[in-house]
């Protein structure tokens, strides 16, 4: 049998979903299992993106006032001159705009899609590059946590959706490697180590160019970095999400987590339905089986802020 | 927030595709994932199921001539009077038809959207019921071959396909526990053995109603069983599929079982395009990762039937 498959450096790019045009489709599926990647190209409305923009610059606004270290990653120690934040956890709970962003019906059907009915919310953050630079983001997978890692979430259960509320041309962009999702892990250490031993080597990467209101989807698995920048402000909501199952059973948090993240989420479809901004729209229904409709096993919440530390499981 | 999204119990019915109008939607996926069982309506043309129907008749015959033992189950043992055969193993290699069938490009996109790009087709064979009666098929999960199986595969990565040849009415058909494919282990164990101890016991469970020509997909951690029946033929192949790269990890084949299974597919598809039987239709183009495409690092294969007891990984 000739092999007329090989796939061609076209079929390396990472593959894209105008999802209001045409949803998420089996292809975009497959594509995304395949790749580690997916852009999900116009997720927000032109006056979500707005209101999202602006909560952002509130929150970073914030960072640089009260120069805290809570919640927020800084480049330096706060204090020293040249220090500037570059990341903050627990958005949803930081800002009401954040909160009914994780409510986006598009985005949690794509999550229903592809990560199954029990999705569950785990990280949420905003990760920014401020004129003040920011810099390399070295090559790496985002967790490693458990073992056969390709076999339960090589196929892209476990995946991080980056929300952009800036361009991200090919100089400021993350690339990605595409397919290394199902690397074994000496190949990713030995590949790491080789791009990482210079300033900026993309060798075997794809660049993921973003447009304000489009989403990076890729699985943790998927080998990923970014170019030292100056100058250019980038901001990106994350928002982390996980089968439950795989929560309950392999963690990384402890079982009780996944209830209350369910209320997370059902916190903040509630708030977007009773927001006056998302009337038109058909609100996202969450319906895990029903031996993961822990919500109500769990205490209420009080609040959006679960920190990782406090139910880790190791 | 009042809950109003506790299932109903006609959210609780086999999900059904009707794979020629519609192709396999999201919907699809999310509702096999949730439920464990989705029924696909038409899979096959009549002239298809035709074809393939003679050939299982030529294959239950041959195992009435022979009494043969080789690759075929029987309910006592072949020379008594009362015996009748009720399985055969490995189809694909016996019959070019079924060979052919396993090319299928409908059912082959379907396992790619479910399974990943990844997938590998594992165990084939038929299961039948000839008018000379078949027992209960008690209430069971198919395989347990992973610790934290719902983890790994409860969201329904490895999957049976069951392609029906003749009608399975409501007495005469397969019972499954919609979300079982969740279950924890003890609660599998405590429902098998409750339902398990009367003849026959349907508590909870919903009727997959198969038409020939119709494909049950179950997830193989959903529990199901069937009711015994007396006069009645009744014939499905079994197609089983699973990710490579869980099979290559976490077994139950050794790791080259993966590029042997991938040379019996690309085999089938070679069959399918050289029939003439096929013309009209687009061939499924098979394209895993570039880590996982293993055939011409294995042995060229010289048939299509790899015992699993050759190639156990424990």
């Amino acid at each position: 049998m000739t092999d007329t498959t090989a796939p061609s450096l076209a079929s390396l790019a990472v593959p894209e979903c105008h999802i209001r045009e045409t949803g998420l489709l089996p292809e975009h599926v497959t594509a995304f299992r395949r790749q580690g990647v997916l852009a999900v190209r116009g997720l927000l409305s032109p006056a979500e993106l707005e209101s999202v923009q602006e909560a952002a610059t509130g929150l970073i606004d914030d960072a640089w006032r009260t120069r805290s270290m809570h919640d927020t990653i800084w480049t330096l120690e706060p204090h020293e001159p040249d220090a500037a934040p570059v990341r903050i956890e627990y958005v949803m709970d930081k800002s009401p705009v954040m909160a009914r962003l994780a409510g986006h019906p598009l985005l949690l059907r794509a999550m229903e899609t592809l990560v199954g009915p029990n999705f569950i919310p785990t990280w949420d953050s905003m990760v920014f590059k401020t004129t003040a630079g920011a810099p390399r983001l070295a090559w790496h997978r985002d967790g490693q946590m458990y073992s056969d890692a390709v076999a339960v979430t090589g196929g892209g259960r476990v995946i991080d959706v980056g929300i952009y509320l800036d361009h991200a041309p090919e100089d400021n962009c993350v690339w990605a490697i595409p397919q290394s999702n199902y690397w074994e892990d000496e190949q990713v250490t030995e590949t790491a180590d080789r791009l990482n031993a210079t300033e900026w080597d993309a060798t075997g990467a794809v660049p993921a160019v973003m447009r304000p209101g489009d989403a990076l989807l890729h699985n943790i698995l998927t080998l990923h970095g970014a170019p030292a920048v100056v100058g250019k402000q980038r901001r990106v909501v994350y928002y982390e999400y996980r089968p439950g199952e795989v929560e309950r059973q392999l963690g990384p948090h402890v079982p009780e987590y996944v209830g209350l993240k369910q209320q997370v989420l059902r916190a903040c479809l509630e708030q977007r339905a009773a927001s006056g901004e998302h009337q038109d729209e058909e609100p996202f229904e969450y319906r895990p089986v029903e031996q993961y409709r822990l919500w109500d096993e769990s205490p209420a919440i009080s609040g959006l802020r679960f920190p990782h530390g406090e139910y880790w499981r190791w």
